[in-house]
């Protein structure tokens, strides 16, 4: 069986974990849930020889180092963007590297995945639907009438998935509850598995001007060990979109793998307390803390002692010289705080 | 007009208050409302020279560097109390070093008065009764169903006031609401006017170990400068007992003065948002912080920004290596926590 080559999206700052997320030191370099960052897990969940080729990182000048540090020495080719142009132009460029046959498997660096068997399960049937000239997303399967995530709605049954009948943008709470009940809406997690050479073909037909201009990125790029620099002014000049938009919602060959695997992308305060582990009272504490009558409470300390008493679907952040405190409810508006704007 | 003898005593560490009242710098010696600290405002209510002699301090030897600090040089005698042993032999210690005749004023140093004119009327009613013989409690015009605090029913009217009828132990809530209702049972605040002598004829009735123990320790003490040494041994074997129970509860001569001066005793977190300047939403904040969809919440900061989402009724204070997060009706148990009990 031909390995998969896992695409490693390193991006964003992730404002609405902050405190603790800041611009120096983001989200997927966090250990957020467990020991491990989120980008090290990513990288472990896709580290079986067995399965997986050596990965494809793509990142930015700015996480470079984190990346490196990171890596503990594994074997990967690290593509430096030159901007930031959102996720199709990201994958482009590694897509660009690869044979045309080889299969990658585009992973988001900031998720949480608790069931790593399904991952890998997902992973082999997405493959083998790639082999076939799909485009294929994991559909994860919905477990709240979550208004936050894009949603994929399958069609036709195919080997190990299905058709893609509709791609869905963020519902409102109504339409989210009919998803739910519905059966056949899945979240759309930003993992996806092409071919390299289908992946370009379509590409080109849909944004010629971006594939050529990743090509010609490529064509100038230089190399310095692992790492590839990109050339800088054809990638400047790409419109930055994501592969939702540029490929996925335009191709023919649309499919999806249906997965269930605890999966979060940490989005907020509230979603790192629910991937977190909690004690019966639904707490989840890290750093010295005391709690008292309290219930659905998340506290997070990088030194100082924290005390709470009566409280209940609250989040207690201390990190430096900043202290956040905000209702579960309200964890979505942590990116619009003064202090998360300043940083 | 003879002037009153502010008898100021400063004890205890609040440690409802913690983190910000510690051992090492307790309630009196903070600016918890206001610019001035505690201390410093019971000071100035007493400083007018038209009503007031210089005052008599009585302190224990961990607070006096506080005490001579926040005096600023005013004229002033400071007893230090060989050990704390209650109110009643500190304000026997004053009693005994005053002219029998002097009326003096006992004053705790950790209490907020808004309405320095109505203390004032009410100091010069509660003098006037002292001067007759009266063991004379001012009388708190409650304004809720307070169960924290002891409560005085008013008996026959005298001039300026009243006799007492009864003193009555906290309260369970039940009690609390028909004793507001009731509108004769006032809150006892812990001021108190006396004849010097009086005081030291009631003590010596019911009490007279107590009262001989305290005029030994005078007898044997030694002054340097403004401070007065009592002797240690009889000071010691004094059983430490209140005011209240060892002269107000046993005396026939307790009277009351009624007064209403936006009184608090800043007991907990609570009490001290309520004493506090509050914005239209209710919040009152201390230090740098930001509060979005916030109502009835106080932020106390040494230091670090605190941003808030959400909250109604809950207290953020932040204190050196300290962060505690309570609820009002939380806020009573914050002494029981193991970071107030530890410092």
């Amino acid at each position: 069986m031909t390995l998969i080559h896992p695409v490693i999206l390193c991006g964003g700052s992730g404002t609405r974990l902050w405190p603790v997320s800041r611009k120096s030191l983001p989200k997927p370099f966090l250990p957020l849930v467990g020991e491990q960052t989120l980008f090290e897990a990513t990288l472990a969940r896709c580290a079986d020889p067995a399965l997986f080729a050596p990965p494809i990182v793509v990142t930015g000048a700015a996480h470079l180092p984190h990346v490196e540090a990171q890596l503990h020495g594994a074997p990967a080719r690290i593509v430096v963007e030159p901007a930031a142009k959102n996720t199709a132009p990201a994958i482009a460029l590694a897509a660009a590297m690869l044979p045309k046959d080889a299969v990658m498997l585009v992973c988001p660096s900031d998720h949480h995945i608790a069931d790593v068997p399904a991952f890998h399960a997902a992973a082999l049937a997405a493959a083998a639907l790639a082999r076939e000239g799909r485009m294929v997303a994991f559909g994860i399967t919905p477990t709240q009438p979550e208004t936050g995530y894009g949603y994929i709605r399958r069609g036709a049954p195919l080997a190990g998935g299905f058709a893609v009948a509709q791609f869905v943008e963020k519902p409102d709470l109504a339409r989210a509850q009919q998803f739910l009940a519905a059966g056949d809406y899945s979240w759309n997690g930003g993992i996806f598995a092409f071919a390299a050479g289908a992946f370009m073909a379509e590409l080109a037909a849909h944004r010629p001007d971006m594939a050529a201009a990743v090509r010609q990125a490529l064509a100038g790029a230089r190399s310095q060990g692992a790492q590839v620099y990109p050339k800088a002014e054809p990638f400047a000049a790409i419109a930055g979109e994501s592969v939702d938009y540029a490929v996925m919602e335009n191709t023919a060959q649309a499919a999806m793998v249906p997965v269930a695997m605890g999966w979060s992308d940490i989005g907020n305060w509230q979603a790192l307390h629910e991937a977190r582990a909690q004690d019966a009272a639904g707490n989840a504490v890290r750093g010295r803390a005391e709690l008292v009558d309290c219930r659905n409470v998340l506290v997070d300390s990088d030194g100082p002692r924290v005390s709470v008493i009566g409280l209940e679907g609250v989040a207690v952040v201390v990190n430096g010289d900043e202290v956040l405190v905000t209702t579960m409810q309200g964890a979505q508006a942590v990116g619009k705080l003064t202090g998360a704007a300043q940083q």
